[in-house]
């Protein structure tokens, strides 16, 4: 139906989904995972900021954020690239928990729900 | 007040939530734990069917979903029952870590928030 | 831009984030965390009350809730304080699910949606 609109769809997601104004993201990981956790923070974040640019949106307009983080000692690291990142007055709320993912190698995986 | 509408509610949660054309359904697991991943997905899906036709809506309009594993060893069991289950060109945005779910048993659990 | 309100806002993430009457709320954790999980639930819930008050809103208007718990052992008491401040007929949708948080010493942390 016409009133979601979807981004990015393959067989098992979709890299963003619309509906009534709100954009749910699939949840990111970084490109490169050979790196650390804040570049894998960095690359994550930056994903995120190409697909809500192909929504018609930016980082500016997300509502919520969860972040799941490999090792909780990580949690430094994450937020020095997150600190970075968010545009000033317009942090999202945020939820941050442990916990593994779909690979290894993988140290951080970002969910976001935006507005669009 | 009347622009929530719940669904199949106890004292603890209820099965959905409704508000502004978007639901939020109870993070569903399997009927039957003895079963593997692949089973307790495709009887997890089920019971998501199940509560989305209950609300006036079905898969074809799931916007997000997240996907808890107790064995990420599971994740390619979880996603033969998931990419039978989701309709062509409607995949959710989708985001899969491991966590212990309520019971020992639990092999998956998934959360959806969906368009009615 | 105008359209989303937010409250409690510092450089690394906002209390809530209100848009389309949806507020998104900061994953919550008890003050003191010296105490057992079904006091931290408590606290946790408490804030939550101050926090949807805020914002406008109260606990008959949450549409979900995710609930991660440090030691799955404490399901039965996290679920005593839970049950104790839900109001009748008003339960959420709920997911629960095992997770480390942020410090060692939170041994729970609740996410939640609600209309405003």
């Amino acid at each position: 139906m016409d009133d979601i609109l979807r981004h990015g769809t393959s067989k098992r997601m979709s890299k963003a989904v619309v509906h009534g104004g709100t954009a749910y993201l699939c949840g990111q990981v970084a490109s490169e995972r050979t790196s650390d956790a804040r570049e894998q923070t960095r690359s994550t974040l930056e994903k995120i900021d190409g697909i809500l640019s192909e929504i018609g949106t930016d980082r500016s307009r997300i509502l919520s954020a969860t972040i799941y983080l490999k090792e909780m000692s990580d949690y430094g690291a994450m937020n020095e690239a997150w600190d970075k990142w968010v545009p000033e007055n317009c942090a999202p709320a945020r939820a941050c928990v442990k916990a593994d993912m779909a690979a290894e190698d993988i140290l951080v995986e970002i969910s976001i729900i935006a507005a669009v």
